[in-house]
């Protein structure tokens, strides 16, 4: 007879496996370890999960992460220039951005980049809303702020047509060495990108 | 303004944290890839969480976990040997145990190991029961399963002592060269508990 744990417990430990980077080991540790929470911290917990899709919207202006489907903190802001935004993949990567504390405009999720190995086209990126908000909120530039691998730049520049037609500045961050890093450890293509955007100092 | 995650999201954020091994971006990244869940798997997994404490609950007789307070599928097996008691410091090594697939006795968990720094003493753990079984099932060897480390050796001697009280033989499980080992590789405490406890061939 092949010994199990309890059914609710392996139960938990199956639903902790699918989150990333946690395999069968780290979820059996979790599982033990939240056996040890008191029944409150549980409670709190379980109905966080729960609530989490009710409670976390997405702004319908940007598409970031907002409370109650209302705009999102940036977009409701009276402080932000609503004619500079930041094309970003994903929502999490506005919080990197904000952490910089150098970006006052405002963001537009795109939703991933182009990836046809994985059937992402440019049907599944939102990338029409970007191209109204550019006559609404009459747009003067788009920073794409996009990964510097293949999939970011070849959506980098499907983007930047889009956009030309539209008469909008479009910038796409600066390839280079990363702060910190050692010049005798950079990789040949950051230090191409680097040569070639360099700038007088 | 510092930008913020939504109230219900950096609450989950939180509380992830305080899973062990799970850090800020960590559990940023697990309550990002939660969001794209479908509904019901959030539900599933909410509920698990929210009922874990209902769901499991720990054997009366050896500590094991077990479901709605019953005994625990090892301690009401009747193939198992009710007179060799292994006993270990959580009830998760009873699983690596029992993934030897060699012990047909039965468990106790005692709860810990003796620990002065975290302040944990001989009447945190649970010896008391250990002793009361020896009684009534007639136990003839306890097997004491213990870390090989200093708490676990302090332990496994003070267990010891008490269980010679009542007239059973006492084991540890042997310390040597882990499985699949390069004796190159391996530390003078090793090799000196290695040499200690040579067998013949």
């Amino acid at each position: 007879m092949k010994h199990e744990y309890p059914e609710g417990f392996q139960n938990l430990i199956n639903l902790l496996k699918g989150l990333p980077g946690v395999g069968r080991r780290t979820a059996e540790r979790m599982a033990f370890s939240m056996l040890k929470w008191p029944p409150e911290k549980l409670a709190e917990f379980g109905t966080a999960v729960c609530e989490l899709r009710k409670n976390t919207t997405f702004c319908p202006e940007c598409g970031n992460l907002s409370s109650a489907g209302s705009s999102c903190g940036i977009c409701s802001s009276a402080s932000r220039d609503r004619t500079i935004i930041c094309a970003v993949e994903e929502s999490f990567q506005i919080f990197n951005i904000e952490q910089s504390g150098l970006f006052k405009g405002v963001y537009h999720v795109i939703g991933g980049k182009l990836s046809p190995l994985e059937g992402k086209g440019i049907d599944d990126l939102n990338i029409k809303n970007l191209l109204k908000r550019i006559d609404v909120d009459k747009v003067k530039e788009v920073i794409l702020a996009f990964s510097n691998d293949v999939e970011g730049q070849a959506t980098s520049i499907y983007i930047a047509e889009e956009l030309k037609k539209k008469n909008v500045n479009v910038t796409r961050l600066a390839h280079g060495l990363p702060a910190g890093s050692d010049i005798s450890y950079a990789d040949s293509a950051t230090i191409a990108a680097a040569l070639h955007g360099r700038r007088p100092l």
